[in-house]
């Protein structure tokens, strides 16, 4: 059995897609942020970084959203989630890896500058970048990385659901997403996934 | 044959190792950023991310260094550079991505402000910061996740080369590292080994 600890809004959402999408057995944990659970003692002994996802698997804990992605992957393999050979793989974790090391990071200089700088006038510098960083990141997806209908072409993997994740943010972070027809189109056939809207009466 | 593109001190470098310890064939091409190489358009057309590691193999073009290292493992399945079971691969996958989507992260703001910010004085602000998240970022993984002698305990993995480039950033970023002698320590052994040494002639 797997456990997912995950709080709404967060990177746990692509991992919980997976885990449906790979029909795992999971139980789930809720966090509240307001409440600063993911700070609690308890958390904090499962996942010292007091950060979401964590997936608690009988062999212990794993953290890091592109690390679970692939470990779904790999063990639920008749769910065919990840690509088969070691290049096709890596390209799978290229895009994961953009997703958590560059969008994410942007994204996340709108509400979490306290992580970067103890001045609350650099967080409003912060903020007024986000919108063309978010623009440039999608960008990048659109024209070179998403191929569709699928991100890594006709095979749904991991990568969709973390696409997923990241075209939520896009209007709110102030981008255009009218200017991205293939990311829009991505997110549509998503939300059509039975899997997809499961999991998103957990999130919203 | 594959073909690294890298550039001195910076992500490359444990990809650089890492090619250099699987016993692989290999060709260098150095990128001069002082001379913004990184953004010339035959380079983008490699990598339109314009950053560095970029590996261009037989199959197409890879980028994001925990991909990179991930697939050198895999590829070179000889050197057993990585854990063989899918929850130890994971957990493999979990200390290269905290690398990556945090503590470079956390490291690049000292002189990547730009990348988040138009405003001057809130860079200064970022780099104020740098010191005391590198601390909390060594502190974690000497507590946590280094279990020596190397990252993983018994095997030398990809995540060995990985934490050698975040140990060489510690003390220019401002951490008192004596207050980690695993850290010191995993990196003397790392500095004792004939790749590593051929390596960092090409780094330093």
């Amino acid at each position: 059995m797997l456990t997912l600890y995950y709080a709404k809004g967060t990177a746990a959402l692509p991992v919980h897609i997976a885990l449906e999408e790979a029909g795992a057995e999971y139980d789930l944990r809720l966090l509240d942020f307001g409440n600063k659970d993911q700070l609690h003692s308890d958390y904090l002994a499962i996942n010292p970084k007091g950060r979401v996802p964590a997936l608690v698997t009988p062999e212990g804990v794993l953290t890091e959203t592109p690390a679970l992605l692939a470990y779904i992957g790999q063990v639920f393999g008749a769910a065919k989630l990840i690509p088969e050979t070691p290049f096709g793989f890596a390209k799978a974790q290229e895009f994961n890896l953009y997703l958590a090391a560059t969008v994410h990071v942007a994204h996340a200089h709108k509400h979490r500058g306290a992580r970067w700088s103890d001045d609350a006038a650099s967080h409003e510098a912060m903020r007024a970048k986000v919108a063309s960083n978010m623009t440039e990141c999608a960008a990048l997806i659109e024209t070179h990385y998403l191929q569709g209908p699928w991100v890594m072409g006709e095979q749904y993997t991991v990568c969709d659901p973390y696409l997923f994740l990241v075209a939520r943010w896009l209007k709110g972070d102030g981008v255009d997403d009218s200017a991205f027809p293939k990311i829009l189109a991505h997110r549509a056939r998503m939300e059509a996934r039975p899997a997809v809207q499961a999991v998103l009466k957990h999130h919203d």
